[in-house]
């Protein structure tokens, strides 16, 4: 039979995904011998079958909690509900991942009119145990009736200020005997019932409140942030009380191991005595730093710090410890890693390797790769943001912290900039026309567009700071002003985005620049000694390569070529080639391109000096380059001397229902393959020029949107005609490879016949990922809002790669195209390159490399390192 | 080592892949004793080497060319290219399917200057052989080097003038030397080499034409017509030459076992006297019929007959004969199934069962379940067709024949009709806000969109003739005229529709109607009995079901719930329920569209008469449903009550990038779960309705564009909670099954866990096609006319079930989901659940049952017992 509940004694730290994090390091305290007060963890599965059985705890689990109450009374030598020897518990949650502020707690459970006085009399302390009392009795009404705690703290501040008192400990017996009273009249009337006397009703109840918690809306918005899958649940802990509320002798307090703001190897808390747990978090009574308990008790002092080392030494990371001083006797309440600013991982696991605590794979394993991100980046002055309010929420697109004047089009952006000033450039949403202005602003606020929008995926290439999809914002028709919950802001008005969260604020707020520090790079060399999955960059010209080496890019994984032709003096002579009517006059449009191009990617392989550079042809429907306003179509036909209708009736020819399913990618070479012809000329010719004997180039010529092997055969044979002509009239030697990207479901699915012909795969898994869910990155923000409200998405799949979907594409498509071809090389170039999740996932998969964002190289980097430790291969 | 060349002793009837159909049937007809003249068949794995060799025939190859040349010189007793005694030979493709028409025969090819006279000599009669030369130079002067026949046919013309001859055998020997010098001086002007005399060369040429030709434009098109994979290539047969031009004792013909028009048992075809095979086709003499032979010589004619039975017998079928005569010996040439009309198609399986030459099983896989459609369907007078030029040419949407005057509005075409009058449609693309016009119409003309276009999908259903995707025709912008290759056409002007053939003519064309004959009776009879797949139809009305059951349907495996709100009396709440701001006000008017929408289903289920109903809940994106004219939205806002900008900014609000990746499907039941609540009252109100103890109804209701689990979780327990309480609140007993629609990639690779939850899954294959090939049908038109043309596709995925990518899909899935339910219940509903490709392959994955529209339900009967034939379960 399925076990539901474990005494501490039974469980240990392995068994987090059973008993919670709280409970397997309870367990693993109290086998280590640590001063721990017994227990038991009803597990997660517990809270599983919750909810399986329709939100009731089953006849069996009530059993299994019974009869460990039995244990835990006979254990502790009290009883439950006894007046003449209370067992008092709390019962906390505690979930697989650290939730911190996501689930409740229920303090001095088992208390009522009698075991109160009981307990009174026990302790010979009244007072002690009528705020017992009174606490109990407000936290169960808060957390398993939902009853405002308002209504409560009120009632306390009356008779604070009635007796004209400041501090909580300064109220007498009699005063908390009355708050009792005025509490449970409260309670009956917001109930219609009598508070529950019965101990055991009071535990089922908080119980069921723990479990019902997972589904409260703070835990899914923090699931959501944290990729959290909702399946999970929650574990449960009840523990026997400890008493930091009983005298001066008393007290409570949370300290981390280390510093976790800086790192600095020192114990760092705060503490209070004759409070419990919330009054340190409340704040209502100032509490002491950690370091003055050394000057009460020296001797408590050390023995909570041995039990840091101790611990710290243990589970080889730096702790976030909870502990109850009973009457001058430590208690542990919890043990768990602490959470730590970004500096402070990795001073930490730099330091605890050089004290020979961990070894540097045991480190590498304490920072989250995506806590790199704020190293990497400007950021707000943290004083400065604190006294801002936001207007307004977006999705956090791309990190990093912006500041600057609202414009609504690229173009003022671009000329807002070139006078010197910075500026946030606000739009519904971006395409490929606005990349000139998107370079030029701090920052980009767009109205629609999940996190793989355009907009997106464009800002964090550029390192720029994003927020996308904020529905808030409504931009006038004419877009010379927006309306934000009826304020408006006009062009000019001063704002800030903070990438990294998706708040927006009204004003400027100071920015602080990013720096890299001596920790990164150890903790880099680390990485780069370790892992075996190679990390590229997807980069469009020499400054972003440049950007990405100096942050460890190996490679170039994906060049986008189309957004080179939006550049003035180019963006013509590609209009003229799209709206030819005839293939000589498309080639005639094409010459004038090819010197332009090959220059580019000249450039591109002088600043990569020799590391691969896979290079895409033209992907996007070729509608996105034509313009969409009136006057610009007019001014556009007087540029190519056309007649306006015959130009009107080109464009609208171009016009697409789903441009996503239409016209691009391969399909656009295939349709006009001068115009493949043209761009592995480019590339053929950047390469001859650049290759030398010591330094020679190869480059990796990448075709998009094959969905069947047919396209890619009939696209190789216009490539290889074309570059071995140029190689042979060169005279010189130059290898090439031409592969293609697999991000389509179908090419997924038949990958052994396209690995047959083609030297690489690249997954480009923001394509696959839409396809696969039959979801439009552009149309997909207000369903995803609506998913995550609903508990259906855990997470947005655009963002986070899609392991049981996607991933078992990919996973098809590389176990078929090794078939087809051994040693075919797999890399990915999607957005989910740079997402921690998927390069562990490629890692597993074999890959050879991952692309991603320069500025997310190094979180690429560790994770890949993290990947091997974890798996190695 | 591969075996590239086969004498015809060393096959037989199932070597037809590697032989191709006409080298596999001469090998069994050599085998079986009947006088075939001698010779090898080079096999269509080398047509493939052929290619793979970059067009070249390998060395080893020509080799065993050479090795059975020897052979069949040795079997003969004569020798090629040695004038004494010489051996000729005819080159002739012969593909896997049979492909008439297609390639390119080479005959009496071993001939020179030596070798004509030698043949001269040997036969006595010069006039045979320099007939036999100068047909040869001009054949192979057609076939391997691609010169127009006309220049050798004006020579030969110019001479029978001059002479003021008018029958080819009225020439004299000295005449055709005279044009056998003409032709090799026009072939050497042409070419600038003499014509080749060495046999080798000549034979080695014509292979390699032959292979060259498989890839030659009529090959393409055909190929893509009948959906034959270009991988196949063809096969080339080299035979021993007989003569039926040396004399009046020697003649040639073709002839059928049966009448391939009517199916009567008869022999049917024609001979000519001195001639050669080309020369019946050629039409410059008029061939006798084949009952004539039996006036010329009864025995041969006997003889003949005789032959046509064995083979009809020995094939099971009947049969196309070629045959020769030389000096009153005859030849059989060639044997292979007969092409033949529908209606024969369907008497000659009847009556060969009836004879007792076949069983019903062999008799049913005689018939290609496709041509069926023209039995069921109005088709035009063929003498008026005839006459008739065709216009323009677009894709055969749905078959048919339709004559009638031009509307180009929706509206037009209702008020036409009204009037009594008969309508084409002809729109750039149509929309669900058509539905009511294409009702009227008698038949539809689009510009865009592909075989699965909401025109064509609909038309098929529907049963109305449709040609989509007509590019050539230019409509002007007030939709009051359109333009075809520079002739106005306006509205009221007649044109007349091929919805078989794609062609659009100018003016009207009578049509025949379509009866369903005993024959047809008969068969579907047997197909009954025999199939195990059931055959259910996509119907939306009452109307459509009653059809869809007096051709057999077996039940609904589609209803489309969508339809029924573009008519008048719903659109108007319909349009109110999707600008609500509240779900207050949308539930306000999901009351008002409730009673009508249950009526439509107690129609259907009344029409069902208790057989199976699957209902799909709202499909397509709410902005489909709103108008897009500035005019109705006025009147909108009035009829709302709505201020107009208000109006404008929701409709803009609706507006998607990629539809069909967007705010659809499931998708809107989770946003709005009042829509899938109403729809659910209507369907679970109008079964009570309905139900009764003798005859109960079980509806099944299906969620569309599932991608998770979860999604589909939660609108079943919407569902759930919906009908039970309205089954409890009637006091009635009813089963409801809920299911859904697996047309998203994600659907189909995480099926184990959706079937844990399901009742049925049905494979949306139109959309589960268009994501695993990201391509948009109603942006696929152009994309395929390329890809068709370079050869990437063989047939269009959108009509003919892809089985490599999407059918690799839904095996998974079918696999997946029965690992979650055993017994879960699998169908299609996709347009291709009328294509006998995807019948079969859902038979082979042991599917339930297919759902295709009215029309093609017989088809899929007819396919679905083929299946169960060639693949018992």
């Amino acid at each position: 039979m399925q076990k539901f509940v474990y005494m501490f004694e039974e469980g240990n730290a392995t068994m987090r995904e059973l008993l919670g994090g709280k409970g397997a390091n309870l367990a693993e305290m109290t086998n280590l011998g640590l001063p721990v007060p017994g227990g038991f963890t009803v597990t997660t599965d517990a809270c599983t079958r919750y909810y399986q059985d329709g939100e009731q705890i089953a006849d069996e689990i009530q059993q299994e909690i019974k009869d460990s109450m039995a244990k835990l009374e006979k254990n502790s030598g009290k009883t439950f509900g006894d007046p003449k020897n209370p067992l008092l518990v709390s019962v906390r949650s505690g979930a697989r991942a650290s939730m911190p502020g996501m689930m409740d707690t229920v303090l001095n459970l088992g208390l009522n009119d009698e075991v109160v006085e009981g307990l009174a009399d026990l302790f010979d302390n009244r007072r002690f145990a009528l705020d017992s009392y009174r606490r109990f009795i407000m936290m169960f009404s808060d957390v398993v009736m939902e009853i405002d705690k308002v209504n409560f703290e009120r009632i306390f501040d009356t008779v604070k200020e009635e007796k004209g008192i400041e501090l909580d400990t300064d109220l007498t017996a009699d005063d908390l005997d009355n708050i009792v009273a005025d509490y449970k009249a409260m309670y009956k009337e917001l109930t219609g019932n009598d508070f529950p006397a019965d101990p055991f009703e009071q535990l089922l109840l908080s119980i069921t409140a723990v479990f019902r918690s997972w589904n409260n809306d703070r835990a899914i918005y923090y699931r959501r942030m944290n990729n959290i899958p909702s399946e999970w649940g929650t574990a449960v802990n009840v523990q026997e009380m400890v008493y930091g509320n009983m005298d001066d002798t008393c007290g409570t307090g949370v300290a981390f191991t280390r510093d976790p703001a800086t790192g600095a190897n020192e114990l760092y808390g705060e503490y209070l005595m004759n409070a419990q747990g919330e009054d340190v978090v409340a704040g209502v009574r100032t509490p002491e730093p950690i370091s003055h308990l050394k000057d009460q008790s020296a001797e408590l002092y050390q023995e909570f710090k041995d039990y840091g080392e101790v611990l710290e030494k243990h589970y080889g990371d730096m702790q976030d410890l909870e502990f109850t001083i009973e009457r001058g006797k430590l208690f542990v309440l919890q043990t768990r890693s602490g959470k730590r600013t970004a500096q402070a991982a990795l001073r930490i696991a730099v330091e605890m390797v050089e004290e020979g605590l961990v070894t540097k794979e045991k480190a590498l394993m304490t920072i989250d790769p995506n806590q790199l991100n704020s190293l990497l980046h400007p950021q707000f002055d943290e004083e400065k943001l604190a006294a801002a309010e936001p207007i307004a929420k977006g999705l956090p697109a791309s990190p990093g912290a912006a500041t600057g004047s609202i414009v609504f089009t690229a173009e003022h952006a671009s000329a807002e900039a070139e006078k010197g000033n910075s500026v946030i450039l606000v739009r519904d949403e971006t395409s490929a026309e606005d990349i000139e202005g998107m370079h030029a602003a701090e920052g980009i606020l767009t109205v629609r567009g999940g996190m793989t929008s355009h907009a997106a995926v464009v800002a964090r290439g550029m390192g720029t700071c994003c927020v996308a999809g904020c529905a808030a914002v409504n931009i006038s028709e004419d877009e010379d002003y927006m309306v934000i919950e009826g304020v408006t802001y006009h062009e000019g008005d001063k704002i800030s985005l903070d990438g990294s969260t998706g708040f927006v604020y009204a004003g400027e707020i100071e920015t602080v620049k990013a720096t890299i520090s001596d920790h990164m790079q150890t903790i880099m060399d680390w990485v780069d000694e370790i892992r075996v999955l190679k990390v590229r960059t997807n980069a469009d010209s020499p400054e972003d390569s440049q950007v990405a080496i100096e942050l460890g890019a190996e490679g170039i994984g994906l060049t986008r070529t189309e957004h080179m032709f939006f550049a003035a003096d180019r963006i013509l002579p590609f209009r003229r080639m799209i709206v030819a009517d005839t293939e000589e006059e498309r080639r005639s449009a094409l010459d004038k391109i090819l010197p332009v191009q090959q220059a580019d990617f000249e450039g591109i392989f002088e600043v990569m000096a020799g590391r691969p550079v896979t290079i895409r042809l033209l992907d996007p429907p070729l509608h996105e380059f034509l313009p969409t306003e009136e006057e610009e179509i007019e001014q556009l036909a007087k540029d190519l001397n056309l007649d306006l209708d015959d130009l009107k009736s080109k464009i609208r020819s171009l016009e697409e229902v789903n441009p996503m399913l239409g016209h691009r990618g391969c399909r656009l070479a295939i349709s006009y393959p001068e115009v493949a012809e043209m761009q592995t000329a480019a590339i053929i010719g950047a390469a001859l020029a650049q290759t030398t004997e010591e330094q020679p180039i190869i480059p990796e010529i990448m075709v998009p949107l094959i969905g069947d092997v047919k396209e890619f055969e009939f696209l190789r044979d216009v490539i290889v005609a074309t570059a071995d002509k140029l190689i042979a009239d060169s005279g010189k030697e130059l290898e090439y490879h031409v592969g293609t990207m697999i991000e389509i479901p179908r090419a997924a699915l038949t990958s052994e016949k396209i690995a047959k012909e083609a030297d690489f795969f690249s997954y480009g898994t923001n394509d696959l990922t839409q396809m696969s869910y039959g979801l439009s990155r552009d149309d997909a923000g207000k369903i995803l809002d609506t998913y995550i409200q609903r508990g259906i998405y855990d997470a947005d799949p655009t963002a986070h790669l899609d392991l049981e979907g996607v991933g078992r594409l990919m996973k098809i498509s590389a176990e078929e195209g090794r078939k087809g071809k051994a040693d075919i090389k797999l890399g990915i170039c999607g957005e989910h390159g740079g997402d921690p999740g998927a390069v562990e996932y490629c890692h597993s998969l074999n890959f050879d490399y991952v692309s991603c964002s320069p500025y997310r190289v190094p979180i690429a980097k560790l994770a890949a390192a993290q990947a091997q430790i974890k798996n190695p291969r």
